[in-house]
């Protein structure tokens, strides 16, 4: 019943076993993800780059100190959560439903290529129609915890393109999602399009609704909970509150749990004082490196004992930077060259949604374990390979002295 | 490999299964603890106490909505390590050596009391020797975290009573260790007087030298980790990791991980800005609900289904207030009428390590269930009866504002 970090004295243990297992992994987490953040800005690489580097030296691909577990998984989804929520904090002037309409384009073809490209090529050599579609939906999703964890360090949050690249991932969410549904339908042999639409009306309408009202909603509700409870810190906990239960809502809505974190974010921002942005911002310091670390966890170096994986996984790799970057920047060429190439950058990054997708694949036997591998790598690549771009891409807007709220 | 809480959209779900379990799970905790300490302050009453009946009313004794994971006991774990770095941190003045001569002696007879007490009442009431060894230990570890948590939400951490309450704690986990040492010893059929000493020597060292030298070993470091690193947070890495680091040291040395964390707060106290204490205290507001919560969670009241059970629970239920009220209020009378009855009310809680006591004989077949079951219910209800007797001593200490480092 009590566990495994805090109170069994050494000499209960059974021999072999490890005494706080648990606290032992989230040290080395902690520790060699700020360490090699450091020496990542040392070099004047972004510190993103050497916490995703960190988890793949510790990792079961090199040194094997720390494996993938379940409890590390939560830990690096409240990372992802907090993030969101704290970007949204952090955004002045954010109306997600008007920047939305601007994004609608960039996300769309920055969904329908990556789909198209990934069927495309994977069916040209020579993979069987489903295999070829489920690939596909893997390269769709944008995972934005990434993107948005180097804007907000480096302070970038407030241009127009970082906005753009935030709706448009809220979009491609809701995109993805429709996508995932087609293609689960067609696995099982029916879609079902009554229920296909019902699914994308309560996202966007859930998505739509809060964005539009949270924030006039917060602007009412705060200054009451203040004034009639007794307890110090009334706004932070009606936060950490409306954080999980709109996290909470946006699952059941059929969207992701950061979509909902991020909408929490901006229904309180401008609404509660600094004592609450301090607050989270320590436990988004605390619990963000588990995400970025968690993502280097998961890269499987072994699925690269034949040629032939290697090929693929290189073909599948630049299949989801192209497409991606290409449908972002086509579908934003009317805010100019310099925002286009910053989204088509900023939206690269798959994360952990192309590595669900291949797991699904994976668990229907849809798709087999050499793919599987690949997908995974793609994942893990693409967010590495999109901080550095990102930065490059932003250049000519960066101050001398970034003011960032996300600490590097 | 990715579970449970992010992006397993519902119509993947196979039917029945629950999307977002520990999502919904963490958010019940969460709210049901601030809602019900927002109505313990209304009712002029402790808020941990509406914490720790939150827990009762959600868990499995009245409605059932959560029960006893791995899973949150190591967020609750987490959040007391976090709440005694915390209550370390905003220590002033405050050292550990010299104060602990003056609790030595509390501390001492506030363990050979209700151990003594322990062994002479269950064997007075016809139970077997050793099994009344084993309660007699149970009835020994004073946690400390409930006290802390009172003591610092009042804004009375500075003063002396509570001082000593503090390092006696840190003595008693010692003491505990010892006795837990010694009982299993006798359970096992031979006690090591080599380890043993070895064990002891351990312990105290360990937490003598942290204490002695680890503010002056801070106050170097600090400011050159501050210096030479390019992370805006470097303080609070370093904090972090101090933490962990400690805590982890501390269960090697034998002592519980708070210890560890409560020596990692003294030593950065005075060394580190205000915004490592702001950060810090957003996590510890984060994760104390799940420590409260938990507590009341593990309350079984199937146990009273015979009427000898309610009696044997009330029976230890006086032995553990009153033998530890009389052993800490005795050894501190030096300090006047006032002060021993503080730190003699202070010191009742027993909370996890009571519990954790009771499993290991019960692990060793030694007592039975229905003893297994008045050791947790005694851990929960002296930390229940504590938190008003902690307000009514310190009453004429009170101010009419109090300034609360961590919120009620």
């Amino acid at each position: 019943m009590y566990p495994s970090i805090v109170f069994i004295p050494s000499f209960l243990l059974a021999p072999g076993e490890e005494p706080a297992g648990l606290l032992l992994q989230m040290l080395l987490v902690f520790t060699s993800a700020k360490l090699l953040a450091e020496v990542a800005e040392q070099l004047k690489q972004p510190s993103v780059v050497g916490q995703l580097v960190a988890g793949i030296l510790i990792g079961p691909s090199v040194l094997g100190w720390v494996h993938p577990t379940e409890f590390l998984a939560v830990l690096s989804e409240l990372g992802v959560m907090f993030l969101l929520f704290h970007v949204g904090l952090e955004l002045r002037g954010f109306q997600l439903t008007r920047i939305g309409l601007e994004a609608l384009l960039p996300a769309t073809l920055g969904v329908i290529l990556p789909f198209m490209g990934g069927i495309a090529v994977m069916m040209a050599i020579g993979h069987p129609t489903v295999e070829a579609i489920f690939v596909g939906a893997a390269l769709v999703a944008t995972s934005v915890g990434i993107t948005a964890h180097v804007l907000a360090s480096k302070g970038l949050l407030e241009e127009r393109a970082s906005k753009v690249i935030l709706a448009a991932a809220v979009i491609d969410d809701v995109l993805g999602l429709l996508v995932l549904a087609v293609v689960s339908g067609l696995a099982k042999g029916r879609i079902n399009f009554v229920e296909l639409g019902l699914t994308t009306g309560l996202a966007v309408g859930f998505t739509v609704l809060v964005a539009t009202w949270g924030k006039k909603a917060m602007a009412q509700i705060v200054p009451r909970v203040e004034k009639r409870t007794l307890s110090v810190d009334g706004e932070f906990t009606l936060s950490i509150i409306l954080l999980f239960g709109l996290s909470l809502l946006a699952i059941h809505a059929g969207v992701a749990a950061i979509i909902g974190a991020f909408l929490a974010g901006m229904a309180l921002a401008g609404n509660v004082g600094d004592r609450v942005h301090q607050m989270t911002s320590g436990v988004t310091e605390f619990l963000v490196p588990f995400f970025l670390v968690g993502i280097g966890l998961h890269l499987d170096l072994s699925v690269f004992r034949h040629g032939s994986t290697i090929l693929l996984a290189a073909i599948i790799l630049v299949v989801a930077c192209v497409t991606k970057f290409l449908g972002c920047g086509l579908g934003s060429m009317h805010l100019g060259w310099a925002d286009a190439t910053r989204i088509g950058a900023g939206m690269i990054p798959r994360g952990e949604v192309g590595m669900v997708v291949a797991q699904i694949g994976l668990g229907l036997r849809i798709i087999p374990q050499d793919v599987y591998g690949t997908v995974v790598f793609m994942s893990i690549a693409t967010t590495i390979l999109a901080p550095p771009l990102v930065t490059l891409s932003y250049r000519s807007l960066m101050r001398r002295e970034p003011a960032g709220t996300v600490s590097e």
